[in-house]
């Protein structure tokens, strides 16, 4: 991508800048002390907005200053021809001898501002902010106008700036790892892929996206997914809290892998070791045997897992709760699939400008749900499957393909891209989950599907130590490892259920992303542990 | 601790209750069948009460069952002489020929349940209830009556259970490795701790609360300190969020040390290794250089420190956040100030039962504050100490001691158990932080005190690449390993302050707690990683 343009300034370092706006001043102390012109040169003509431009230099709490900034979000007809200061990013700079056109961004926001070489802007202030490179923030005090005809290329559409001073904040190196502009651009589908290679225009692909995250997320797509994202934390908890939950913190740091030892990352404790925690689900439990009833916990969980997928990370985010139950396990299954219904229905309501802007660059079909929410039983889908031509055993696990296409044909038949798959068989369930009560071959455990991929696992844990055991001993699972685990059921523990949810599949799905990395502010997965 | 008092049914184990409750059944039948009551032995008397009493056995969720169970801290007088059921924990138990008293907890909350040899309770039914151990889980049908005087050992004082039926859900050991009633006593004065030593009560250490979790976990006092835990992470996402913070997430998972590698723990990561986050502070300046301007995260922070003190753990969980400021790190540093007064208010507000009750047990002052909150220079603070006999260094940090006495020093003059000590000297703080621009002696940097200890470090970080480069060489940290975070504002920042705050600190030192590990739910040090 060619930075600079034919026939514009060229942009200048923060160095170079500082340089520009030092000459400028001396040159302007120069004038003032009475100094002759000539003696700075035959190019050097009195800059009469001197004070109007600069570089404010590194801020560094210097002094208290107030200057009441107007949000660019709020640069709208209502402040016409009054005088405003605005801080945020060069979006565009475009300039051309007498002129100089920027669009200023903040956030997901943008304005122009249209600057002349006139009586108060002067030959050295406009050659100044034409040489400001792209994301380097400045402060622009300017008049609102109105625009002639609607400004099609910035958000705010009715009106431009006419600048009174610019100062430049934080300077931007010139050359850019990757441009705004390309790392925004819609996806090209299929067949935009193969056709018209010549022309087409550059798109970011995901590593270097991720190598320079810093600029990646200044896009309006990536500050609209983590908007979400961060929508999605505060409804699970605002729903729980509503509910009676309590928020608990699990330990990360744990003596013995929480599932087995396989996928389980390994710490150098002191002179010992310790692994990361492949789930809270303990911790979870014991806040339960604890009497706290209902909990929740959103933290980091550690896969060791090699999985290089569109959908797999080595370290994500859980949203996971646990809940005592009465009698059946349906009350707590019923709770989570209704919680998250409810946070559906809140997204689509708080978000729906966020939800756009990230269908403009990642087409997707609008999330859909039915309420109440979908439940389908393990043997019923079992059936569907089959009745579609897939062959698959009573007993057997769902792979991601059979997962995928289970889920295009619930779609197909209920209208949901959200359901609960109830009742797993026993065999494909970890050691702890309840066995049903009528048919050993299942279990009291559940899976939460959106658009045909898993979401959340869970299930009534074994509540009985001596189960417990017997369990543990049928799954050739250590019982010396798991001590601590079976104990804390010693001591009367209510019935109870639960599951864990990855935040970033949620994010992803609900949104429609082709790729998780894309949910995460920094993705941890085999390859990559940086940013 | 004698679980079994003189005159009392022994209490049985699950088991042992088990074939009580299937030799109830069969006696029963045996009778229904016209089997003769001799056949059983001369003990052996019809049971009136068979199907009012027993043991659910496991609770698999065999089949869905609605009891209107109500709340136990609803059981008053409100609802006297209607039939109610509840469903709690036995938490005390004791009988003695023909009757039985139960105290059922639910929470924080007990009421007593009255049962006496009758015409419904059969003397099988008796002993039943009577053998049923402590802290088993229990479902008791009863009318409620109003009690004749106050039932000063239960919170539900004005009322009294008649059971009509009771229902073992889930059985506890007898043994019980502590007891409720020892975990909950008030903590013994230095006076008493000396005196007495015949006649004292058991008090429950720290490690055996901690080595049985679960049970310690059920006392009032642990009940409620975790709920103003919980109640702390509210009150601080709300008041960033009402503020414009956005909350993100932050990796754990790092590729090198983020302040340098002393006391970072070591992963294992596939075929070669990574680290422990130390705090989320580059990720968080991360996310400033990517215009989120505002943000907020919570979660675990791990610190590798062998120090086996009373406010130190490896991991803990971070409050932190970070700010985009105009011109001055002050902005920032108020507003974290002010946010945390208004969090103390909320608590204060919405939690004065939990903190009374943790009060009963751990003695402490109300924890005090003023507004606006008091903001001391270094310098004055050096002053004060000087005043009062402490010798110290211009540029010197403050060892704990110190610490604790200038609070005790502040709270005597400015009646304030909170306060902010702005200003730094420079040499005792990491190398990203801004130099004082008018005394390099200085820096823009604060930490800010709950009760004389600290509980948040923070300040205006570097935003500029050059001068940080230059920093880190001063403070000899490797630039190979911090290249990414120097990247980070290659490309424009705008100047930001944060801070770090130990969320367990937070809750130990607002209620006087005098171990932070009673602040944790499941707390990690040097020494310990379980359960």
């Amino acid at each position: 991508m060619a930075d600079v343009l034919e026939g514009e300034e060229p942009k200048l370092s923060k160095k170079e800048l500082n340089k520009l706006a030092r000459k400028a001043k001396k040159d302007a102390i120069t004038q003032e002390k009475g100094g002759s012109q000539q003696q700075q040169g035959a190019s050097e003509e009195e800059d009469y907005s001197k004070d109007l431009y600069g570089s404010y230099g590194l801020v560094n709490s210097k002094e208290k200053k107030e200057l009441n900034f107007l949000r660019v979000r709020d640069v709208n007809s209502s402040v016409a021809n009054q005088t405003i200061w605005v801080r945020g990013r060069v979006h565009t700079s475009r300039s051309k001898g007498k002129n100089c056109f920027l669009v200023i961004r903040q956030g997901v926001n943008t304005v122009q501002v249209a600057m002349f070489l006139n009586d108060k802007i002067s030959k050295q202030m406009l050659k100044f902010v034409s040489s400001i490179s792209k994301e380097s923030i400045v402060d622009v005090q300017a008049t609102v106008n109105v625009a002639q005809s609607p400004i099609e290329s910035c958000t705010q559409k009715d009106v431009e700036l006419t600048p009174l001073q610019v100062f430049v904040v934080s300077a931007s190196a010139p050359k850019l790892p990757l441009q705004i502009e390309d790392a925004s651009r819609k996806a090209p589908s299929e067949e935009e892929k193969n056709t018209d290679k010549e022309n087409k225009l550059a798109v970011v692909n995901l590593d270097t996206r991720l190598d320079n995250r810093v600029i990646d997320l200044r896009t309006t797509t990536s500050q609209a997914i983590f908007r979400i994202q961060a929508g999605i934390c505060n409804q699970f908890r605002n729903i729980l809290d509503a509910r009676g939950f309590v928020e608990i913190m699990a330990p990360k740091i744990i003596s013995a892998p929480s599932e087995g030892g396989a996928n389980v990352f390994e710490v150098s404790y002191f002179k010992g070791s310790a692994y990361l925690a492949q789930s809270p689900q303990l911790y979870k439990q014991m806040a339960i045997a604890g009497d706290f009833e209902k909990v929740y916990t959103i933290g980091p969980v550690f896969r060791a897992e090699d999985s290089n997928t569109h959908r797999h990370m080595t370290e994500f985010v859980g949203l996971d709760l646990e809940m005592a139950f009465n009698f059946h396990y349906h009350e707590v299954m019923e709770t989570i699939a209704n919680v998250l219904t409810e946070l559906f229905k809140g997204l689509q309501e708080r978000y729906p400008d966020e939800i756009s802007a990230v269908g403009n660059q990642y087409p997707a079909e609008p999330f859909q749900f039915c309420e109440p929410p979908l439940i389908l039983k393990y043997p019923d889908a079992i059936a569907i499957l089959r009745e579609n031509g897939v062959e698959i055993g009573d007993e057997e696990d769902l792979s991601t393909p059979v997962e995928k296409l289970l889920g295009r044909l619930v779609k197909d038949k209920y209208k949901t891209d959200f359901y609960v798959l109830d009742k797993f068989p026993l065999a494909v369930r970890p050691f702890y989950t309840m066995p049903d009560a009528h048919d050993q071959k299942y279990s009291n455990s559940y899976d939460m599907f959106m658009r045909g991929e898993e979401i959340l696992s869970g299930a009534q844990r074994i509540h009985d130590p001596d189960m417990l055991v017997e369990r543990a001993k049928h799954h050739a699972v250590d019982l010396a490892k798991i001590q601590a685990y079976i104990d804390a059921f010693k001591y009367g523990c209510p019935p109870h259920a639960g599951g864990g949810i990855g935040l970033e599949r949620v994010t992803m799905l609900f949104l429609g992303l082709h790729n998780i990395r894309l949910a995460s502010l920094f993705p941890r997965d085999p390859k990559r542990i940086t940013p």
